[in-house]
């Protein structure tokens, strides 16, 4: 698949970010769409992960991908190319998604708008919404943490080659992750600065209800356990819708 | 060395940040300080590149650094353990510098303001400005690049793990750095997906009078050709004083 569905969103002109992402949230919980935010530094391996979640997952759960950029379409045509639906947003130079522009993509993902989603319309449609929808934030440990997309969940990358030492200098963004993939490990023994136990505990001291998985998006390894926790995470979550 | 000096900036309240930008320079240029504005992703090995730097160079120049962090001290301890003075910005959650905060650093770094610059004062304590100030910028490939800090050159490093495709997705970056540094090439067999020539390719493709050296901070190769460029760049700026 060459061309991909890009999607150039702007950002909200209201201040009411939070509140927004709440109703947001709400609407996702009653049409029984799970949506993880799932942010990193650039280049930690997001979209390779995703390419083996969908692998892992797409037997069990229907999956929608939503890739944020600057530019580019580099990664929404990776994840097409699993076969799961994917669009492209383009935040237009901004470094991070608030509600609104996460908004503008949850629409086009599911074909319905918030105001159809009361209606019927949505209700008939419900059958192929996604089960699981997840939003690849922009690639940025500063701004994306403060803004709350409406996600039902937040996920993190933090990979071995960029130190174990990232929650000191980014708080923020490891206090709101729910998740913490801990990616590269197969790059371990060239990056022998990094200790997995200082990772941990680094991350815990920010979020001590984190959950740490480490993974290698390379070899699989630690995909299992990850896919487990999303299982887990959308099964309660369609169960409250 | 322990302790390290911390210095809490606060961003400007002007929209005139462009003109203040210019300003500084104006100032670095007349002291004959070289300021360094070294940007890049989280983790992609700027204090290692910076410690290697100042190895390379402390026999011929005065270098002194400036730290930004949201939060720890972690760096300005790394680098002040190689004898050079460092002090640790912190920003205040801001996820980059503007050219007033860069100037408190400035200030901070120099022993002057911008007003004894310009007064005998500045010009009785000269002798021990450092020749070569290095700004180590937040860990951010997006909104350091929107924000002209005043600097007499920008840099930023592009690491193997985060692959050779980041100057598509992050354009603006690569746009206005004069030269990039691609780090860890030490793990290029382990990262076997990152082409240098096609890293060189998409780089030049942003901009073209970029300057690319590919390095190790790690084995230290490279750093002599990139500390060959940091010396020219130093005594050009120190000609036009």
């Amino acid at each position: 698949m060459d061309s991909v569905r890009v999607l150039e969103v702007k950002e909200s002109v209201f201040a009411d970010n939070d509140a927004h992402a709440d109703e947001l949230r709400a609407r996702l919980r009653a049409q029984g769409v799970f949506l993880l935010n799932l942010m990193s530094s650039p280049g930690s391996g997001k979209t390779t992960t995703l390419t083996r979640t969908i692998e892992a997952l797409r037997d069990e759960l229907r999956i929608a991908v939503m890739e944020a950029d600057i530019d580019s379409v580099v990664d929404a045509k990776t994840i097409a190319q699993t076969g799961a639906q994917a669009i492209q947003i383009h935040t237009g130079g901004m470094c991070h998604l608030d509600a609104y522009m996460t908004e503008q993509g949850v629409d086009a993902l599911l074909g319905t708008t918030a105001d159809e989603a009361a209606t019927d319309v949505a209700a008939n449609k419900s059958q192929s919404l996604p089960d699981l929808a997840i939003l690849e934030n922009v690639g940025n440990l500063v701004c994306p943490a403060e803004f709350d997309t409406g996600a039902s969940a937040n996920a993190m990358i933090l990979s071995v080659p960029e130190g174990d030492d990232k929650p000191l200098k980014y708080p923020l963004m490891f206090s709101i992750c729910d998740c913490v993939l801990i990616n590269k490990i197969d790059a371990l023994p060239v990056f022998d600065t990094f200790s997995l136990d200082r990772a941990r505990e680094n991350i815990l001291m920010r979020n001590p209800n984190a959950t740490i998985i480490p993974i290698s998006a390379k070899t699989g390894e630690g995909i299992d356990q990850w896919a487990d926790w999303l299982r887990t995470q959308v099964a309660a979550w369609k169960s409250q819708a």
